[in-house]
């Protein structure tokens, strides 16, 4: 159930503004706010039913976007790639640091790093 | 109008699935094939005013997804990103390759290049 509100907060976050502003208080309660279906509906003053289907009807409408779009799976792969680089800037900031890192394992760290970080790159923005 | 065009095309690379078939159809012909009104028309048998009319309603409806998500200006932030890393990684590739490089000028470089490339990624996933 928690897997479930947080794809659809993820969903919510990147194709909120295509829904209408109903589904919008509804998806905000229920994920964001993580309230139940009966605290929503007393909260917006409309029935436990009527919560249910906005909250159906909301998650459909946000995976048929990402089903077609496909730009929340994509912004994911940029995000797992720049903590990649990120980690691997940390990896050439110890070694730097370190006294006791000699010119010719400095190169080759530096060698592999960009190695890594070039492929990765050519092959998310290809 | 080219401008216009690579606008409309960048837009439709992002949100086109979210069109009918016929306006995928005169867009594709109208920014892709960069055919003229008058050639699509003949193209797809349907009138001159017809394909005015979906080029017109397209072209609002995918100014609309952006205008609303702002998730194409988020990819071109993120490829400005990427292309610098890139470059970066290029001049430190140079250095290692330079026989005149020595070991502080080469952590000096690296420490730069680290100290910029953090920033940035921290900056656009923050």
């Amino acid at each position: 159930m928690i897997d479930k509100k947080m794809r659809v907060a993820d969903l919510f976050a990147f194709y909120g503004e295509l829904l209408t502003d109903k589904q919008k208080d509804v998806l905000t309660l229920y994920c964001l706010e993580d309230l139940s279906l009966a605290e929503i509906a007393e909260d917006l003053l409309i029935s436990r039913q009527g919560v249910h289907d906005a909250v159906k009807r909301g998650t459909k409408l946000l995976e048929g976007y990402e089903e077609r779009l496909k730009l929340m799976e994509k912004f994911k792969m940029n995000t797992v790639l720049f903590n990649d680089i990120h980690e691997k800037m940390t990896e050439l900031n110890e070694s730097i640091s370190d006294p006791q890192m000699g010119h010719e394992d400095l190169k080759a760290q530096v060698k592999e790093v960009v190695s890594r970080v070039v492929h990765d790159i050519d092959r998310i923005i290809e």
